[in-house]
């Protein structure tokens, strides 16, 4: 466990509102986030093909990264001795950790759940783990988190009401002990997680009974698991009026950048998601015209940049046509590049909605985003060229 | 064909020397190259994994890349009309291109080659391709390259001499046509290449031919491809005291550390290898104290740099450890991280030969370096925490 010796008290200032949009902001022992926020994904202690410097360069003030697989390799204990996975991944800033229970779901195998955790046996070499409250809990200490996640369960979308609200009570227990293993820092906090499906008491329910343990910080998970997005907002509506107004809300796992401002307008303030990540690795930007596969051959001689409106060191330096080249020739500057440029606009929304919210014009805001996007991509190249 | 409008003349001004070796710079339509000087290779008009930017942070000064795949892939005649290689690459610094022939014989398929030139198929996708000398220097003309390089035939190791004699004939009757196809322009040069095996009399009969052609460069080719240092050593003693003074000099293709060190002592300016960066992408590290396997697990808890004597980004920010665990997880960053170390290992290697050179104290430079390297890596942490 590494002591920074923060004197910095963990916590949420509300700073403007815009109906039920909040702009604030988070301190923790490593720094402060603006919010709304987005945090990229740090699985294996990386943003995957950016450097540390890199990332704070795209505006990202904070990091997830995950218990799961950190807790695997290279192990919560080898990353203590070695300073804490701020030292460990070269990011000084703050870090979420989330608890490691939904990748045991996802990606483990031979998994046994009961009251007391849940046994696993590991995605790379088999071995045996087993991850209780407190053992999340410690984990995320010694990995030296902010932020760190209680353990959770999050119920396959479609499960019946009663398996629902059984999982739900059981992480309002998980929370509770959590909350005893947890070990209070200046500058560090445990966030509670709010389950229930999509059933509207069942969300009333857990948030109000986490509400009353008083935590820092708050989280909506079990959403974006495939029930849409209207019936995502729906559950939102009924969720975040019953979170604290005095401590930040987490929306895990989210999403789409229209899923991001529905969540905004709804009262949410961070957001993690591998969305601008993972498409980059996959020639897929995200531009202020929607979605662009870069290996599709209109791009194929196209001088132009990616997206003509952003400001990113990709955009800012490379054409189309050499991105498209790059995917083509399978060669590692494209994911690189594009994973920045995705960051950067996923950053570029967040910045967005924070000065919209500031200004009282977070609809107007969002109205202007979606309009460009329905507008499309850019015109292809003959359309200017007359014919070429 | 992108003309650049540049009024700086192509040429090599010799600044010192110490023995055989030379310090000098060569001027080029796209700016000035110290010699020795190490081109990293970007064989795709990507160097892999690193951004332009960062190739130039290592302290590189001109960039390779490879007629082979760009003719294939996305095509000579596309790069010239989206304004050349510098502009698709955003590589604002001088450009070699290699003639191509090298990678036909060993990368395509159904190679037919004769007095014309040779036919083969494409690595990629089996389309029918034909390089002639003449099509050699157009393909480098659209791609802009600053230097072209002849196109040449490099014979196997361990032909017979006769053979050798025959093919180093028809590679010097190439270079005649390749230079009545170069078109003249202010800061472009190309480049003729010796070739003759490991035959004294025919090495020395193929520098002297080239040198009556007034070409503005010469290469050394066919040398590297197994016949052992000493062996190469042996080949450049006899061959650079043939090749013109006021003409700089390029190494095809070479090497490690101590190859470049002892080339540069027998009269070479210039050098290119795939040696830093695709040991990058493969955990191999340049280090003063020689090369460091980063999979190895005695690096698993090692807080300290890489290497402590560079001072490159890598080492400056990261552990041993971490660049262990990102090998050992498969991430991008790992060959990225790598890889720039690597190519600023090679380019701290050049500044350090040119200012021996200057300072006339090379061969204690080299002798330094030798016993750095003799001396080998760290000792292991234990030695140091006492049996930890």
């Amino acid at each position: 466990m590494t002591e920074t010796g923060s004197s910095v008290e963990f916590g949420y200032r509300l700073l403007a509102r815009d109906g039920a949009a909040r702009r604030g902001r988070v301190t923790t022992a490593h720094g402060a986030i603006e919010t709304p926020a987005f945090m990229p994904v740090g699985t294996a202690a990386t943003v995957k093909a950016m450097r540390p410097a890199d990332v704070r360069a795209t505006g990202a003030e904070i990091v997830l990264s995950n218990t799961y697989h950190l807790m695997l390799r290279p192990g919560a204990e080898t990353i203590a001795r070695l300073g804490g996975l701020h030292a460990f991944m070269a990011w000084s800033g703050p870090i979420l950790t989330d608890s490691g229970g939904y990748q045991v779901m996802s990606l483990a195998q031979l998994r046994k759940l009961d009251e007391d955790g849940v046994t696993f046996k590991s995605h790379i070499d088999g071995s045996l783990h087993k991850l209780t409250p407190e053992r999340a809990v410690e984990i995320q200490d010694l990995l030296d988190a902010d932020i760190t996640m209680q353990l959770d369960e999050c119920p396959q979308a479609g499960l019946a009401k009663d398996k629902v609200a059984e999982s739900m009570l059981m992480s309002l227990r998980w929370a509770e002990r959590c909350r005893k293993a947890f070990r209070e820092r200046p500058g560090y906090a445990l966030f509670g997680i709010v389950q229930g499906g999509v059933f509207d008491d069942l969300r009333r329910e857990s948030a109000r009974a986490l509400a009353d343990m008083d935590l820092p910080g708050y989280a909506v998970g079990g959403l974006a698991v495939g029930e849409g997005q209207d019936e995502m907002f729906r559950v939102l509506d009924v969720t975040t009026p019953e979170m604290p107004d005095n401590k930040p809300r987490y929306l895990m796992g989210v999403g789409r950048p229209s899923d991001i401002i529905g969540a905004v307008m709804r009262g949410i303030d961070m957001f993690d998601c591998v969305l601008p990540t993972r498409s980059g690795r996959t020639a897929q930007a995200f531009t202020a015209g929607g979605t662009v596969n870069l290996r599709n051959s209109r791009h194929r001689e196209d001088p132009r940049p990616l997206d003509p409106a952003c400001g990113c060191p990709t955009c800012a330096t490379f054409t189309r046509a050499y991105l498209h080249h790059l995917f083509r020739a399978e060669e590692m500057l494209g994911p690189m590049l594009l994973t920045q440029h995705n960051l950067c606009h996923y950053q570029n929304l967040m910045a967005g909605l924070r000065t919209a919210i500031e200004e009282g014009r977070l609809a107007a805001y969002a109205a202007e985003v979606e309009a460009r996007e329905r507008a499309g991509d850019l015109e292809p190249l003959g359309a200017i060229a007359g014919g070429r």
